[in-house]
């Protein structure tokens, strides 16, 4: 008999697939009774799996007594409630690493794309307006100051590839690091006035709640940019919208937003911004990656082997 | 008395209005009689500024015989008969070095705009289709093989950010680079064949239209990628066209165009394209280097000095 799994948000199509293949999997996300099916599942299930953007809430575990792994689709488990599961003997997976460089990449992606107007060029040619002048001029990412706020495994290979542009590093986060050749900020603030740009690319969760704050986003300034491929719930989403329309900050882009899919139609209608839907890791390698380290992680709890990646 | 200087084309403002205050500047792009502006500067006008877009062809040159300087605001000098010119004792000034930097940059925010669907995601956010499911999946850039068309300066500066991507680089041009680590290819078919993504980044003009032909973007391939940021004249833009829209190119980022600011429909309407204006070197800071080469250019011409970037 296959081991049951409960499913709380669906996966990268050929990873379900194997998922369904290997295991009796049950969809919570598309169930007719949810509470139902908890309540069916509890007796034997002790495997969830679960994507970065659903999570696993506390409430949720406690239907399941059972449970003893919950793996997660994705790097960032902010969405899991990672100290309760602790608390009760639950192992947490997550997929790191294997999303790192594609996530470096869309970052700088949306970097060049901001600072050179990617978009706005694009719309700019299929609109006709070129036929009626050229497009302005803009800035140049030349010898820019880029700040990056979280010098973990992603922040280090936006660095890394930063550094190929000729622009000149700092990151802030909650230690300097002794390897690190760029210069530390202790303070956001501080690094937002230093900074031309400014990359966040810090874990999500309540520690980073907010810290890119009104102070920071106004500190970097009207000819300042922000690119943010971490979380939405980093930045002060209502101050940005208001500091982007007044010119008091000058650009953004951004792969991820507060309460996302909803953007805000005040961001939506904004020239000075670039907008992504969370695609950091969406390529086709990379997810199938991510979908492999889930199996592994859950082949590894059955089989009683050790967990590839627990958090 | 101020030295007559015609003008071909209207420059960078700062650039324009400094030329302006130090010489007595004609410019042949407004004048209502073009034909008597040519005769009336004939006797005593020795110096013409142009742009790369315009250049200047041997018809106008003959028409003033005592021209002995066409200083060029750009480093493309393809549109300026360069070989008519000094046929003629007519020196030719361009402004290499100071755009390579940003040309570089731009054809990597092209490169990675049309990898990750940077301008389709910012209208796939817009348009609101997000609230209905994600944007699917993407390529790669990570383990791309990338192959430059013209190892230049700009063929050098985008091969060294590409390297920062974990790409493997090679080179199509006239002739191996002894100090190249990058693979050589003496046929663009063979590295299209080879390649995941091609770069153009030779110059244009005779020696190089149409080298980007049918057969190198057929073995480019319905999943490669071309990017343009040399000039519209090196690829047969037909072919191109007919290669995307039938899904045998995959996909294209384009800054220039054959006959720009034309951009055909039928490009226009696809979606597998990034579209920008002739942006390679429209940021503030290079725009005002040029400009400062092209001044100085004309300053040492008119003082006797040797010329700072002859062609």
């Amino acid at each position: 008999m296959k081991p049951p799994i409960v499913l709380l948000a669906p996966l990268h199509g050929p990873t379900q697939r194997e998922l369904e293949s290997l295991y009796d999997v049950h969809p919570l996300y598309s169930a007719a009774d949810p509470a139902g099916l908890l309540a069916q599942l509890a007796p034997r299930c002790d495997i969830a799996v679960t994507a970065g953007a659903r999570g696993m809430e506390a409430a949720i575990m406690k239907q399941l007594p059972q449970l003893k792994l919950v793996a997660c689709f994705g790097v960032g488990v902010d969405a899991v409630d990672v100290a309760h599961a602790h608390a009760h003997g639950i192992a947490v997976t997550n997929t790191p690493d294997v999303l790192t460089e594609d996530v470096a990449d869309l970052a700088l992606a949306l970097l060049l794309g901001a600072v050179r107007r990617i978009p706005q060029g694009d719309r700019f040619v299929r609109e006709g307006h070129w036929l009626k002048g050229g497009m302005s001029l803009t800035r140049s990412l030349q010898g820019n100051r880029v700040g990056i706020i979280g010098l973990g495994r992603i922040g280090a290979a936006i660095a890394s590839r930063c550094a190929a542009f000729n622009t000149e590093l700092a990151y802030f986060g909650p230690r300097r690091k002794t390897d690190s050749p760029y210069r530390y900020f202790d303070d956001i603030v501080s690094m937002a006035q230093w900074a031309d740009v400014m990359i966040a690319a810090c874990p999500g969760g309540e520690a980073t709640r907010g810290i890119v704050s009104r102070a920071a986003l106004s500190a970097l300034g009207p000819e300042g940019l922000f690119v943010n491929i971490s979380r939405g719930s980093v930045v002060d989403q209502p101050a940005m919208i208001e500091l982007l329309a007044g010119g008091q900050l000058g650009a953004a882009a951004l792969d991820v937003f507060d309460r996302e899919p909803q953007v805000p139609q005040a961001l939506m209608v904004l020239d000075n911004v670039v907008l992504h839907p969370h695609q950091g890791s969406a390529t086709h390698p990379t997810r199938a990656a991510m979908g492999r380290l889930v199996l592994d992680n859950v082949a590894a709890y059955v089989a009683g082997r050790p967990l590839v990646t627990p958090v």
